[in-house]
Parts: structure tokens; C-alpha cells; sequence
């Protein structure tokens, strides 16, 4: 399969699990949350529904990690018949503090890609989660100066991509995405006609899981972002 | 004092308090919580408590309902020294929900103006907050199709405001904003250059107050956002 990319002059980047590491976070997090109610369900029960609740929530919360200790705040009360002890409760509010304010862990090559892809095209930061949460990531990554602009977005389907692109005034014929992420960064650009690129991360959310196609002729799979190169 | 507006070409709105009714609801919901908590202390002291522990989360949460949701649950916890019962968090969270699912109360004459104004101007939303909160506000509004841009902003200070004039490519002495906040949508842009209009409303956030000036001559009040035909 051959993909064309000598059109493209703006590429954009997903940020969490493409430019640094994040998912890893929120699994620690669900797994010392089951740990604080273990006496009243198993992991896997708790993860269920801890997962069932966030679904349910995720249309007034949207995302992010303070909606995230919302719901574990109300899961915990549910799952303990109201019997949970304050202590958990604080416990679990300082846990989402804790990810809030975790160093952010770059991934492998990032740095080095941006470094080569800014003298070539104009590049984007587009992400979805809480506005002040991922400005904060950002500037602690020290990747800003490679970015002409970031784009906190409150969802990455088609609509808001087409929105985004024309307010930036940015032709999709021009446009590649790189994330890692099916659902979120590559199919609703391709089906925008805009081209991407998948780099997949060992631990993807269920939310944003999707079957991959069979090999598909519009988009590629990268196993590392450092392989982008090859091709751009 | 003459202040000449006859350069202006952009003009931007605050949101909350400034299109629609906003601080009106928090106040309702501090005193519902202070009721849920009067077995522990007094209104005025969970008040303040309250507002002091909003405060140093501010850098950890930011602005808006999600933060003030787990605000109050900590300070339950706290006030109650750890004997709240888990029937009153889950109101104080069920309490959030309904904050952000509220409707839409615009301010009066706010569609005329924009009405208005956007004949001749290009009209913006500068708003703080939560992402998804925002935008779904300004879509029950019904008050989207007046706008060229809607900007959620982690913060309303000197450096937000110049980086975001930059990326929007508006200079400074052809923009206007109109805002109900002294602290965050008048100083600040009379400090970089810009042009102000200050529509007080009836309840200001503690966070937000600052002492007015004796009678300006760089920014306006007016008593009720109509009146700002009168100069534009």
C-alpha cells in the first residue's frame, strides 16, 4: 500500500499516549482504587463498574481526569451500599490530585520527531481532556516551541475536526494526524478525507477501542513514532 | 471622560454573568451546601472554609463546576472532621450534576446587542471554565450563530489575553472587550492596550472582586449591557 504525503504541510499530534505517557496513569490509579474497596467487591467487578459509571457520566463530565474522581467519588458510595469511610473518599480525591499533578514522562523518539518534522511543516497539538490540565502538560513537557498551536477540543469526532480545520483555516487535503488513538485520531480524519497515521500505545482505554481493519489503504500503522519519518 | 471607539474592529464577550446568568447558581448551591452541613458549623464559617479550600485547588483544578464539585466534597469531609455521611456527598455530587445541566438564562437585551453589534463588528466568546461546560452553554444559548470564535481560556490574565490576540492575529487597538469582571475582563485588557467595557452584575465571585477605581478614563461601566449601544 502506498500513501501519497507530498501534499501535506500541517501535521497534527494527538498528546496523550502519543506524545507522553498518560493511560498507564489512570490504570494505576483503577487499580488502587479496586484495592481501597476490596472488601466490598472484586477487581474486576469494580473495574466494570467504575467503567460502566464513567460511561454514564461522560456527557456531563466529558473528559479528563477531574471527572474521572468524580466518578470514582460516586462508584465508591455505590459499590460500598454507602458504607465507605471518608478516609477512602479523601484518599481517592488525593489520588486524582496525585495524577493531576504527575511529571509528564515523554515517549521514546518524541522529541527527536518534532525536532525534524517543525523544519518541514507546521505542526499542531490536538487533544481532548480538561483545558488547564493539558496546557500544564504541555508546558511541562517543554514541547511547546515546536507547536504553532494547541487545541484543547472537547471531542474528536468528525464535526470537530471539520470545525477545528476550517477555523484554522487549514485545507484537509493538507492535514495528516498522528495518534494513537483509532477512534479518536485516525478514522474520523480519514473519513474526513484527511490522512493519518497510528501509532498504537501498549495500553489503550476501552472507550477508545475500536477492531482495526483488516490492513487498511488509508491510513498506516507505525510500531514507533519514530518510524513517522520514514515516510515524511 | 471621551473614550474614542472608532477603531475597533473585534469585539469580545465575557460569558458567564455577561450573556447568562452564572454566579446566581453557585451561590444557590454553597447554600445548599452549607444546609446539608449545618449539623457541623455555621453557614458563614462553611462559607468561608469553603471558599479557602476553592482557593488553593484553584492551581490544581482550575475554573469551573467539576473543581467546585470536588471542592465541596473534600470540605465536607473536613468540616465534618471525616463524619459526613455518604447520603450527603452523593447530594453534593447530584447537586453538580444538576449545575451543569442547567438551563440557559440569558441576561436581558444581551440578543439585541449582539444582534446589533455583530452587523458591524467581529464578535468573539473570551470565556474561563470548563471545555465541554462552556460550549454546551453557548449551544442551549442559541446565541452561537452571532459569534466568529469561541475561546476557552484556562485563565484571564495579561499573558492569556496577548497570546491569544497573537494566534487570532487581532491587534490590540482594534479590540473591545465587555465583561462583568473588573478582576479578569476589564484590567487586564486596558493593562495590554486594548479597550474595555465593564457591565457589572448584581453577584461577583469572591475570587473575582476587586476594588473599582474611582472613575476611570481607561475602560466605561455601564449599568446594563443595552447601554453599550449607546457608544459602539
Amino acid at each position: 500500500m502506498e500513501i501519497n504525503y507530498d501534499t501535506i504541510k500541517v501535521i497534527a499530534f494527538d498528546a496523550d499516549d502519543t506524545l507522553w505517557v498518560n493511560e498507564t496513569y489512570f490504570r494505576d490509579v483503577e487499580h488502587k482504587f479496586a484495592q481501597l474497596l476490596s472488601a466490598y467487591e472484586t477487581e474486576n467487578t469494580i473495574d466494570q463498574e467504575l467503567f460502566k459509571l464513567e460511561m454514564k457520566n461522560l456527557p456531563i463530565y466529558g473528559y479528563g481526569i477531574k471527572g474521572f474522581v468524580l466518578s470514582m467519588v460516586e462508584s465508591a458510595i455505590e459499590l460500598s451500599n454507602g458504607k465507605i469511610s471518608n478516609k477512602v473518599l479523601s484518599e481517592i480525591i488525593e489520588l486524582g490530585k496525585e495524577m493531576i499533578e504527575m511529571p509528564v514522562e515523554l515517549l521514546d523518539g518524541i522529541e527527536e520527531v518534532l525536532e525534524q518534522l517543525s523544519k518541514k511543516y507546521r505542526l499542531l497539538v490536538l487533544t481532548k481532556g480538561d483545558l488547564l490540565d493539558q496546557e500544564r502538560k504541555l508546558e511541562k513537557s517543554g514541547l511547546t516551541k515546536y507547536f504553532h498551536h494547541v487545541e484543547v477540543m472537547s471531542d474528536k469526532k468528525e464535526k470537530n475536526y471539520t470545525d477545528l480545520l476550517q477555523h484554522l483555516e487549514i485545507d484537509v487535503n493538507e492535514f495528516l494526524m498522528i495518534g494513537n488513538s483509532l477512534k479518536s485520531d485516525v478514522l474520523p480524519i480519514v473519513n474526513i478525507g484527511g490522512k493519518a497515521i497510528h501509532v498504537p500505545f501498549h495500553t489503550t482505554w476501552q472507550h477508545e477501542t475500536v477492531l482495526p481493519n483488516e490492513e487498511s489503504d488509508e491510513y498506516i500503522v507505525v510500531k514507533n513514532i519514530v518510524e513517522v519519518l520514514n515516510y515524511l
